[in-house]
């Protein structure tokens, strides 16, 4: 008898994204030995999604399998349902209704799959791996093209009576606020913190401002990236499009630090590149907001891990 | 030897509430064998509190302590903190900073002390003998003279980092809306839907109807009580206080679902003796306000237990 080789433990990943979606295969000590990724937006149907990821992850898998211990598929979706295996009416997916798709992942590549929540996944993946190991207590606010959050309390992922806690995107902080491009909703986080958000903040702006640099590129082209490029440059306009986005999403977090009093919140995504120009006036309004007794307390953090392995890695997570 | 009987452990539960304070000698049954109460705004010093609340009680003990197996004191308080034992810088009492109370309760009582945040302790007590027997997943919130949470989430209490978790009553439901009378903040739940919030309300909304019945009423008692007597008997402004008190209560209701997804929020204190009138607008409001995958599944009930005795039980429940 020889000693498990953890190493040899093999997972697969899949991160689901309303974009792109990543996928990698992991071993135990987080490594990532491959990876690849599919435009998740290229798929009307949800079968040729799972056909296209088969054919990707296919040839991947030939190359581990062999002589490894591979122990199945951990997915990382938007609005997945861990008890049920399902994704449920997702708002930033093309794939409408209740979709069985562990059980399609099952049927299709023959493992046992799990799923969860994207940022459910990314924060087992930052528990185990990132920023936030040895944390008992943390919230994972992930700023992509939606805003998702995954909540750690006394060690646990919260995952709620029905498997759908953790869905602080869709918060309301402006009643009767913007009105959300795909729930109908009035002043939800995601309306304003997410990369869309930031997008549409920034047309509002850039109209208001002609003299703004953000006038400077086509419609197509404004993004989260584009308002960066120019609050680098110093376009007030654009500097002032990340002040309004902290200044929501600060009030949004001192909110949810009242519920669930986390040791720190992790900030992960795209939308993270914005560094300073967000960072500081969320803080500032995270702590305006707060009661005093949770004032300067809660560590406001990046992500620490990559951010195309972080996806990954979670939702390998599920898989140990 | 003989068996255990457990109606022979005995604690003391005590619920520190902004206006009063209750205690009662309990057993593991969850029967209060004798019970009393304190006011608690009598008292501006809290060794005053202290020693006025050992004076009521040594006479109780007496009774119970010969033969008996007392196992302890449980306290809710406001702002309470497990970890530390202390109330730390309650909005709802006079005693400001931070209090060692658990060790002061020790040294004057000669007993061990648990002390947590008063909704906590509803919360624990609900779990054990009340509405919330089963359940794994719920969230309590206490309508009082302030507004308290306690939130349960995988069977257990969710305290935090550093103790503080479940501070509902502040989070902001209307950015830049009306100024807590204590903590200062704009637009918090507890301005709104706490006995104190309902009541300036109504001043607000007779002001505006001169035909009101609350005109008939002396200002200093405009209360919830006196706003369901006028709802009672059909006026329009008083049913209009608790439409509009339930709309902002099930807008933050809805927030709080998509964080943890209850199976219920348990609302219990002296406001929801305004039963429809409150109840009914605060369920559209949370409907409204939820994604889709959360509307209609979330129980929204009154405590079952007796208000006087719920505070106590959940308190005492700390000790076993």
């Amino acid at each position: 008898m020889s000693l498990i080789n953890l190493s040899n433990e093999l997972a697969l990943g899949i991160d689901i994204g309303g974009t792109n979606t990543k996928f990698g295969i992991v071993n135990h000590r987080g490594e990532i030995l491959s990876k690849e990724t599919l435009k998740t937006t290229d798929y009307e149907d949800v079968e040729d999604f799972v056909d296209a990821l088969h054919s990707k992850i296919k040839p991947l898998l030939k190359n581990f399998e062999v002589g490894k211990n591979f122990k199945g598929i951990g997915i990382g979706a938007p609005n997945a349902n861990f008890y049920n295996g399902t994704i449920e009416h997702a708002p930033n997916l093309n794939w409408k209704g209740i979709i069985p798709f562990a059980e399609m992942i099952t049927k299709k590549f023959g493992y046992s799959c799990k799923i969860t929540n994207d940022a459910n996944a990314a924060a087992l993946g930052e528990m185990m791996y990132g920023a936030a190991k040895g944390m008992q207590d943390f919230i994972m606010i992930t700023l992509g093209t939606g805003v998702g959050s995954g909540i750690i309390a006394n060690g646990q992922l919260i995952y709620g009576h029905d498997g759908f806690a953790g869905e602080l995107g869709h918060t309301i902080v402006k009643p009767n606020g913007r009105e959300h491009w795909s729930t109908g909703s009035h002043g939800c986080l995601e309306a304003y913190a997410s990369a869309t958000g930031i997008a549409i903040t920034a047309k509002k702006l850039r109209a208001e401002f002609p003299n703004s640099m953000l006038n400077e590129f086509h419609e197509d082209d404004i993004s989260s990236a584009t308002v960066h490029h120019c609050a680098v440059k110093g376009d007030a306009t654009a500097i002032e499009v990340f002040r309004y986005t902290g200044q929501i999403l600060g009030e949004a977090l001192a909110n949810f630090v009242m519920f669930s009093s986390p040791e720190a919140i992790l900030l992960f995504g795209g939308v993270i590149k914005a560094g300073n120009f967000l960072i500081e006036p969320t803080k500032m309004h995270m702590e305006h907001n707060l009661l005093p007794i949770f004032r300067g307390k809660v560590k406001l953090i990046f992500s620490e891990l990559d951010e195309a392995d972080a996806a990954i890695l979670g939702a390998s997570a599920l898989v140990w």
